[in-house]
């Protein structure tokens, strides 16, 4: 579960929001050449195709397309294949990764309409279902699960139902919460579903994954005016053959299916959760008593990611503060906000609290050999 | 140089034109997490286009811009970046690749123009010049310059050269030849050469790079409507701030530049073109001394990959064939000609003469426990 001690005096541990701190066994799962057009391979790809879908609680109604490059590559190829030339998306907005979703429909020609709040104000469904109900072209609603910009957590549950209850559909960026934090998709009526190998299943980066309603991804056809991008089509020809469409990052899917085993072992989401929340406690904590407040309310800050106020100190630089928490063996994240100095913790990764009580110590040391005030 | 004797009893050697046989030192390089804001990833990134770049013998007048995703997701992207909306391809096509660009042409909605000649026929520079003089509304061209579905060798060089005259721009898909086959851009006009991590250069599948002419690059501004594939901002934000725009394949970066280290140590391309030159020999004499033939004539045969026609005897199957190879630790590649019964066999990767011959020894112990005459 936690990282072993001897390669944290060799490399850091990153406590970023991916790539992250993966296992030591799942890193050597990449020791292996696979062949893409072998038996052996496919077999792979189907496992880890039948797991991520388990996770979604999505078996039979639901399938996963997997699909090379990073995470926003599959959330332009879930809007480019989902949403119709006409259709229309509500785009939420609370952060960067909202903002990358419209610039997303933007640049594909898919008309939307931005409902933006403050970054530390989830969406509401009120107001969803008020901007639903007022306007009859929006086809597709694109919501940030967890706006890993800053850590808020949108409340998925509600604005699905509000979705549902309009009859539109729903297109959700789960990128930093797919795995620790629950979404069945029985209880969550969704379209699609866009996480990555990076993130909370602790794989290394380099594929994403669209969990997609079956029927909607048949009635694709003709949406998307990329080839690489088409995500019907990727499943279309993995359903006849086994292989991926185009080239697989053969070895990053090594890596994913052996996280995914550790995953089942370590108990599945439910432990997942458990240990990510402890580690954001035993993170906020340790730091509250340094003077380091965090940004979020505790009720809206999910466990994956942290972002702390920087000390208003005038010493105060992020990188010379970042360089000398990173030669005590921890990589932070600049914080991602416009008008407020902040700075950004993971929670996530093959890291528990152990990590995390020594990541607040290293701060600790870099604040008082700094000379920097908290209070 | 060849694969240490070990894994080879565990896990085939892959005579497949990517994902290939890599060195065990290239996945070692996997064994660390680095994180993309880092500067120490940064340092890599820069280190990996500044290496690649030269490679095409296009430092300072081109620029090497990585993209996350397969070689396809890198042929779209500079489809879609080059040629403007009201551009027109000519597509050179004798083989599935081609076949491939004129697809991504028309789902991006570019006009183009198919020039196809037989599996076996070279593109010739006489064709181009006419088609060319034809008609003045071509502003590309796009060549394969070897055609993986056979292995065919297209004239790069007398092709480039009536482009050039022409005042057309060339991109060039040199996904299985970049790097072992001589590309250079001082005697080569080109706008945009695409190849990929996990061909020639030995490291594994998960990302592709374009090595881009700087000023069409620059000039490309509003061509395309995608985000994720859009190499000019790729390129800005890299230059900009030393990072990938989005998740980098952390692992696959870092075992492609501890690739190319190791390619710069054997000697670079002039090395890596004898050694495959040699495997390609072994391969075809080894092979036709067991009454194994190869489909294309000398001349037009690259060192990368060689099609075979299957024995006519009734009694072969490939699946069985491929399994029974395998079972002896080798990995062959189907054919991709839908008129001919051939096989495929690679010959790049981190492989020597010594796994030829023993490949051969391996095929000619299949043909006789299947009792498969060749002659
Ligand atoms: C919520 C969310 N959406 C999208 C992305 C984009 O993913 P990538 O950086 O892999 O392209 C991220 C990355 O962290 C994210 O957290
Ligand atoms: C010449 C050529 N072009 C394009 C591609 C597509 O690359 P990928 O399979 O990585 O998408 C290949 C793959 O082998 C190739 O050989």
């Amino acid at each position: 579960m936690t990282a072993a001690s001897a390669p944290i005096l060799l490399t850091p541990i990153l406590l970023t929001p991916g790539p992250l701190t993966t296992s030591e066994r799942t890193r050597a799962a990449m020791l292996t050449d696979w062949g893409s057009w072998d038996g052996s391979f496919n077999a792979l790809t189907a496992s880890l195709c039948d797991k991520l879908v388990a996770i979604a609680h999505g078996t039979g109604s639901h399938v996963c397309v997997p699909l090379q490059g990073s995470g926003t590559f599959a959330v332009e190829a879930a809007i480019g294949t989902f949403v119709p030339r006409r259709g229309k998306v509500l785009v939420c907005v609370n952060g960067a990764y909202g903002k990358r979703l419209a610039k997303i429909c933007e640049a594909l020609g898919r008309d939307h309409v931005i409902h933006e709040t403050g970054d530390d104000v989830p969406t509401t469904p009120e107001a969803v279902d008020r901007l639903l109900a007022a306007d009859r072209a929006i086809s597709h609603v694109g919501l940030i699960h967890c706006e890993t910009s800053t850590g808020i957590l949108n409340p998925l549950e509600a604005i699905a139902a509000v979705v549902a209850r309009h009859g539109r559909a729903l297109i959700i960026d789960a990128m930093s919460s797919f795995g620790a934090l629950p979404i069945d998709a029985r209880q969550i009526p969704f379209e699609a579903l866009i996480a990555a190998s990076g993130k909370c299943l602790e794989g290394v980066p380099g594929m994403g994954f669209v969990i997609a309603r079956s029927e909607a991804l048949l009635a694709s056809a003709g949406n998307t005016a990329s080839l690489a991008l088409d995500l019907r089509d990727q499943h279309l020809y993995m359903q006849r053959t086994g292989q991926w469409r185009f080239t697989p990052p053969t070895h990053v899917v090594a890596a994913l299916h052996e996280a995914l085993l550790q995953y089942e072992e370590e108990g599945g989401l439910p432990a997942r959760h458990a240990r990510y929340a402890r580690n954001c406690q035993v993170l906020i904590a340790g730091m509250a008593k340094l003077g380091l407040r965090s940004f979020l309310a505790p009720e809206i800050q999910a466990p994956i990611i942290v972002t702390f106020h920087a000390p208003r100190d005038g010493r105060y630089r992020f990188t010379e503060f970042y360089e000398a928490v990173r030669a005590k063996g921890f990589i932070l994240y600049p914080g991602k906000l416009t008008e407020l100095e902040t700075f950004r913790v993971g929670c996530i990764g093959s890291v528990g609290s152990a990590e995390m009580e020594r990541a607040v110590d290293a701060v600790a040391d870099t604040l008082r050999a700094m000379k920097i005030e908290t209070i």
